[in-house]
């Protein structure tokens, strides 16, 4: 199928892939009355009172802000606010399907860090938690931090965070098949963007120690010129013995290869550099960094894409909706390291030891235990770490 | 029935009067590559090459935001934006159940005016237009300007113009009752906050010269002393012979009576001392200026309040449901004076000679007639204005 043609198609026949639902009766006047005016007054002045109460009076509770300014949508780039709203509206209709989490999808017309961060934080009495959607690194990394600072509820990048969580719980499943721990392996990534510095934060919050990351200049090492602050965090973190070189002289005796850049830019020849039972991600979307097969043939034991004709699809479905559930369920006032690490933990947990091989290291993104399983273990993180509110 | 009672037990179950419905399927994966990765993309990339098909592929032309700060809500004065959002959520049903908008409520963290007129300004290109709703005068008059100008979408304050279009409804049908009008009548006012002086506005853009404003300090008149920007500017073009005095001074004559201020404004012996065929809208929520049955024992031939428990009630439904629809349909690029006497006109209509009496002066709440009266004169009016882009 011609995907782009049809949803094309589809979406000029859907006029939105979204819309308000009336949970309240309003068809009569008494029930006007209670809905609305006057009867109304009483739930408002409770909120006066209690501003906590919007949790419980409106529907605040369940509602998720999917926030971008298009800067970085998809692999298209910067195509302005508007142009990411067909992205925006599907996340929306993903956090209702798989989550049950209503999402409310709004572009920003800037690009503006803060005039950003402060239009969040104006609208954040609204809302139960805030997703990001596809903003440009590194500001989105400075627009995360700062909503974090300035609201009580959860800021999540789910280019950053989704796609960490789901591949710390595919490395998770892939290290049990080799038989290796994560502080003995050596990763090396390709892309030091958003998605990629996330996931080596986390890979490292669970004990990852030797990983080297690179970007199109090769590999980021502590004092290479020209890094932006982010980078050089990272440099700061990773790469302690300092190696220095393209993708294909660090790779070298790799344990793991993370790809979060561009289609091709592994080769087999790279591959059969790495150590015995290489794991490959390459999520790289729609054209992964190599293709499974010929990871395969270069002697990789586990290969992982973003693509969901291939076995072992990374795919942020299996987080977003369940953390976001888990978080509301228990009014999170963030989403930590260790709610991040619960979430991971149970994706991977849902493949079992018998079933788990090669080719199925994390559940199928319409796999119905997703949700539960992930809101569980993030609502029990969440109250174990002391940010639940419920 | 104790309304506030009761209603606040049901916002405790319902929590929340609205939700998101998905309407593209995310069932299975393939459904999942067209709502959303990678189907996806091609709406993203059509609506980067030309915005406006932002009102064909997402749901933008039947969005609109209800937005507030929470400084006017109800009668209840500066109750806080998130203590607005059982109102907004109520508007936002209504929107829905008698309109088939899409409205989202967002509440404002912020009193100041660029402030709020900058958050919605950078939402704009999310929306098919902007409902402000409970914003304290005279913040709202320059909020709504302010937008007015930097949007390209309809800007419409419910409070200040979907009164105003409700009461110009009532008061042709009442005109035709007394058999007197628009041109020759004086009316006076009690209130000149937003709505007060919204309704005088459309009344003299249909022909009103005759007119007092009066406000705790009695009746308005140019070089009074103390008055706002806004107030300044009605003295400018009412009250021409410059009375001055209190309400029960200036009323004497009148033959229209408009409340919009507070519970017992108007008394018995006022109305007797108006013109032979008083009319009263009494609409102070929910004690009126003045009850039906005093006001008619002293001489006033029609009485409109805003409540549903007596004749002729002044209910803003009638009115914004049906205004947007209509504005949106043709995708409008404002609301103007045209479209919201065409609006009125049409409600009016609804009301034929037949059944025109004293007691029935404008349609009930739920005629189902009148959305698409309204919405059917505002879309026409909005093309013979040029205001249309369909």
């Amino acid at each position: 199928m011609d995907y782009g043609k049809v949803s094309l198609e589809k979406h000029a026949q859907w006029k939105g892939k979204i819309e308000i639902k009336v949970r309240a009766a309003v068809d009569n006047a008494e029930a006007l009355s209670l809905a609305y005016t006057p009867g109304v007054a009483a739930p408002c002045l409770e909120i006066q009172k209690d501003v906590d109460k919007s949790y419980e009076l409106t529907r605040r509770w369940n509602t998720v802000a999917v926030v971008t300014d298009g800067t970085a949508v998809l692999g298209l780039g910067d195509i302005g606010p508007e142009a990411g709203m067909p992205v925006m509206e599907g996340k929306c209709a993903l956090f209702k399907a798989f989550g049950d989490v209503d999402a409310i999808p709004l572009c920003v017309r800037s690009k503006d860090v803060d005039e950003i961060v402060r239009t969040v934080e104006l609208l954040a009495g609204s809302f139960g938690g805030v997703n990001l959607e596809d903003i440009s690194a590194p500001r989105c990394f400075e627009i995360e931090e700062k909503l974090k600072k300035c609201t009580d509820i959860p800021i999540f990048h789910d280019d950053q965070h989704g796609t960490a969580v789901v591949t710390l719980a595919g490395v998770l499943n892939a290290l049990k098949i080799v038989g290796k721990n994560i502080e003995d392996v050596k990763i090396v990534t390709s892309g030091a963007g958003a998605a990629g510095i996330a996931i080596i934060k986390l890979l490292m919050a669970m004990g990852l120690k030797n990983v080297i990351m690179t970007d199109r200049k090769g590999a980021i090492y502590k004092g290479r010129e020209g890094l932006n602050p982010i980078k050089e965090e990272m440099a700061d973190i990773t790469n302690f013995k300092m190696e220095k070189g393209s993708l294909e002289e660090v790779i070298k005796g790799a344990d793991i290869f993370i790809g979060v850049s561009a289609p091709g830019t592994l080769t087999g020849e790279m591959v059969r550099s790495m150590a015995k039972d290489a794991v490959i991600f390459a999520c790289a979307n729609p054209v992964p960094e190599i293709f499974p097969d010929e990871a395969k043939e270069a002697g990789a034991r586990v290969v992982s894409t973003g693509r969901s004709d291939f076995p072992n699809q990374v795919n942020n479905v299996l987080c977003f909706p369940g953390i976001f559930r888990g978080a509301l369920d228990v009014r999170a006032s963030e989403i930590n390291d260790e709610m991040k690490i619960a979430a991971a933990k149970a994706i991977a947990g849902l493949v079992s030891d018998d079933e788990l091989n090669e080719d199925y290291i994390l559940p199928k993104a319409f796999d119905a235990r997703v949700k539960d399983a992930v809101a569980k273990a993030v609502s029990e993180a969440a109250k174990s770490t002391g940010v639940a509110r419920l």
